[in-house]
């Protein structure tokens, strides 16, 4: 079933050692097919070397269960979910342990945007959450972690498909958008314009970005008023 | 038309690939000719994988309009033709997102010539323009972004000959030279000076350089004292 | 004599040098045969390249004599000795010079657990050890480099296989696991989170992790209630 | 003439790019057959890429005139011969724009003797000159920039060969050792351990290493107690 899918989220699983962001066995993307409910993920702690699209595991978006596979799923799944059932505009996810990005979070610190790398791809901040309690790391550590991801973007009425990424915190970067190809994509960009602001704080920590650079910048690209790229037909 | 302009600029856009200044379609780089008044660039949003010099877009320098191609050209192409326009000496311009230039440009902060790799190429500090003002970019942002480079440049009394590339605020590095090979080869110097300049700032922020070592260093690589490289017949 | 262990312990030699961690000929990986109480290690001083399983070398875990091999061991063979002879639960060690963990060593400050990809393989900070006093360095330099790593281990009452590495003050990362596989792959994961380390203290330099979320994600993937990866046949 | 001293140098010019420490057609590697008086250095400006033993050229030790070649010697020549005259125990020189050692250049500050990777090579800090004077520059600027690094090393009586690196304040460093392919070696090792004392001062402003550490590693690769390596036949 979803052999369409399950080789697109492997191609991208594959796709995010090919730009550095994992090593390992880290990481994780999923893709999702919201006909019939049912996500595409990584199998957990498998080698990326030799990964091919009949280890993808799928499971229900509603269950969690496993529906088809020969492995268990990756343990980050319910974060997965609990993202695809808060977010329906959310059609692929990805999680990395890419280095710059986690600086951030480890820092507690935002992702501020800071120029228009940022800008072209995330409308504002990129925010980092609040640290989950010991209860909700006790009772449903994933699931959990899945929740304080959207009540950040909803507390702050963030649209996850502006801000397709988010630190959490301690942790990393969780990122998403149309598809699984368009998650990594952004997993990629936000660990570039990671490094690029680590980069800028250290050389000005009263850095900022007026506000109508980033508009001009992310319309550039979003929208109706877009006129970067080739025409869709 | 064009066809070997053409394929210069094409083969300069792809070695931003393997320079490592660019991912994705990120990146730009064009050549003019000066005779028809033409310039080549590659196209927006379209994937330095597989791209052929048949993927170059012909514009014309006065009006910006297509003259040939398939594709629509850069986002960027606005600022390039303001540069050709306002300096008859460029023959090539390169623009990237490479990480180190643009965390200078992001702190509002010039790449201070602090050694002598910044000097064989760069004969003073590379400047960082001012913001654009909202009207600046609501009204016309690419060619505006022309704009400030050029008032950048010639308020300073910089020859765009002798320090080919500068940093435009909250954006990026621009760069230049008599061809398009000769912008991107300043565009990686200027990310590796930008590196340097980096890492000698968390070191010492009191660096400098004495102005006679900079003349000596730009000296020796240009102009009529020039002893670097071999006799061009 | 032991093949298959000089296989397995060239092999992650070699991986050292494809995972970018060490230079030339730095570092050096052995494993132990315990029922033999034998142990086989690198060489000193020889290329990785064209390194073949019949250039280890068998020492003694007693006597540190030569047993087979045509070349002298690893200069930091007794300190490989002293640990294998203190933990008897560990079966393959490394040591490099990746330059973040050495960063981390010649500050003379300990690998903080700041987050969860810390947390993952270590279950707490990584320690730094005591300087060697002179006398140590000038009676058995490499033998008291291995006590003044058992001795702070034991000090802090410190189970070896749940933070499976060290730094060496002034000098570098020592680590180990179940096998050379696993000493290596820790020594790689080491100069990761020490990078992360690097870059979060200087975005916030108190940064901390709650014990709750480094407890939680060391048991995912360790010990009885791991439920990480795929289940053990 | 000297073809195997010219197939050397050429070698160890080319191995500068594989270790990642030139761009471009920047650094250069020279190498001396003390016997003729002859110094063999990599041509001034040309493409690494294609670069053949053939394109070496010879010069004479004393006047400094090209004796064979095709091509201008390398603009740094003079430095090096006014190295191998004031020290004629070096038999290789390099000369590289690596980016962590300029940075210490660039700073003015000497690359600190902080750990072993850095006693294994170098017994002492590295130091960084004097700038040249205006003088100095103007008479004969590479001339002089030899004169400034055997003033450094004369006047803290270092030794050349235990001490084989220096840096050139503003400009980068210089490196050498028994031939070529020494001098190539330690401007990789340079290159790193600038690294790790960049990461090292940054965490740690007040860092340093114990001199009977430094003095144990020195001697344990180097001199008559050296038990570092195979035996020598």
């Amino acid at each position: 079933m979803l052999e369409e899918l399950k080789k697109q989220v492997c191609e991208q699983n594959l796709e995010l050692v090919r730009r550095g962001v994992v090593i390992y066995t880290w990481g994780n993307v999923s893709g999702i097919d919201r006909e019939s409910g049912l996500v595409v993920i990584k199998p957990s702690g498998v080698d990326y070397d030799g990964m091919t699209p009949e280890d993808m595991v799928v499971v229900d978006l509603e269950t969690g269960e496993t529906v088809e596979g020969k492995w268990r799923p990756s343990s980050d799944t319910k974060t997965h979910l609990y993202l695809y059932r808060s977010f329906p505009e959310i059609g692929g996810i990805t999680h990395t342990h890419s280095v710059n990005a986690v600086a951030f979070a480890q820092a507690g610190r935002a992702i501020l945007a800071l120029g228009t790398t940022h800008a072209d791809y995330f409308y504002r901040d990129i925010p980092c959450t609040r640290s989950l309690t010991q209860e909700e790391v006790e009772e449903d550590y994933e699931g959990n972690t899945g929740k304080v991801i959207a009540e950040c973007l909803n507390s702050r009425k963030i649209d996850p498909m502006s801000v397709p990424g988010i630190l959490v915190k301690n942790h990393g970067p969780f990122s998403w958008g149309k598809d699984a190809a368009a998650s990594v994509y952004h997993a990629v960009v936000m660990d570039t314009v990671a490094e690029m602001a680590f980069k800028t704080l250290l050389l000005n920590p009263e850095a900022s970005l007026p506000l109508y650079v980033s508009e001009k910048h992310y319309k550039r690209k979003h929208g109706p008023e877009a006129y970067y790229g080739q025409v869709k037909e």
